[in-house]
């Protein structure tokens, strides 16, 4: 594969083929793009909502109104939606349940190592909790990584995807019960195929020249 | 290429091996997925300081001083060092240059497309910078999906990484002449190839478990 032609030929899809599904052998692996994507010292600090029938998709299109309904049709019609959630806290039982997971998957030879694996999170989300002030951006930044991740996994499994901020978080929140869970929406993700409604498969991709993006240092 | 499996194997090396070179053609193709990355709205909010020999390596590695001394023999050893950053802000200017070349590229067929345009992105823009107030972090998401596409990228094309947050931003920023540039640090990336003493390579890669990261909406 090549990425970069990957990434040249994928887009933000406007309308998608609602009798198209995404075989589940493809989301699968999704999924696991989604689980296995890197994150800040390990953190994990998120929860994806997945969405394949019409009865979820017309909850997660109720975020959709006002002045986001534009993104209702795609929500509605494309085979599978998800919604990435950032943790609202990373407090020490969320630390705690990753150390352990890292224990059970077997990191931790030597004496001493859960230790130190335990201090150097601890010191990235003291930096972020009391000096920077901004925990919570820091862990939005974690979704917006797996989000990256996501959207080449899909243009290498050829399944098409809209990346959306455009919906209401609170009424996603409260449809999906996602405070009481200790979570808040980040960004959602309708995944499918285009249909020929897609406009802006037609038109040429855009990006800044990298004489704009790069400076070479010797 | 089978994503889920690229992923399963990539890790954060913590050890490089000082004589390999990524070769020019490759690096091309990880500048492309840097230059292609999605961003919200196409805002392209950053810009990318690589840095290939031992002089910018070692401009690069003074930023990993003090508690982040342990990323400076990454940052010597490793091919290539890129600090992807975020713009200080997305005034009008930089608003007018993502059009510009949007215009370029083919984008506004239509009469009143690149109007249309511009509105909607300054409507997220003015979103950010007025009432959620967190534009410069809304910037910072962006280089994350940034970071997201490139990391993928990188395995993809068989090329070791290992993403650091830390690094002092002051002092990568005074080295670099970033504030002048009108931009902020936020992530650096070390690319290459790792060594025999990446301890980290022989650790089995841990996560979450599924039933902890996902919930499914029928």
């Amino acid at each position: 594969m090549d990425v970069a032609e990957l990434l040249a030929r994928r887009h933000c899809v406007k309308a998608f083929d609602a009798e198209r599904k995404i075989p589940e052998e493809t989301m699968a692996k999704l999924r696991e793009a989604l689980r296995l994507s890197a994150s800040s010292v390990n953190t994990q600090p998120w929860h994806v909502v997945v969405a394949a029938g019409a009865a979820g998709k017309e909850r997660m299109a109720r975020a959709a109104s006002g002045p986001y309904a534009y993104n209702a049709p795609k929500i509605l019609a494309a085979s599978h939606v998800v919604a990435l959630c950032a943790r609202r806290d990373l407090d020490s039982a969320a630390l705690e349940a990753v150390l352990a997971q890292e224990g059970r998957d077997g990191r931790f030879p030597r004496p001493g190592d859960a230790e130190r694996q335990r201090a150097s999170r601890e010191s990235y989300v003291a930096l972020h909790r009391d000096e920077l002030q901004d925990l919570p951006h820091w862990m939005g930044k974690q979704v917006y990584l797996q989000l990256g991740t996501l959207l080449l996994a899909a243009a290498a499994l050829e399944v098409d995807a809209c990346p959306m901020e455009g919906f209401d978080p609170d009424v996603l929140s409260r449809e999906l019960g996602l405070e009481a869970k200790g979570l808040r929406p980040v960004v959602m993700v309708a995944l499918g195929y285009r249909s020929a409604e897609d406009w802006n498969a037609a038109l040429p991709k855009s990006r800044l020249s990298a004489e704009t993006v790069f400076t070479f240092l010797d």
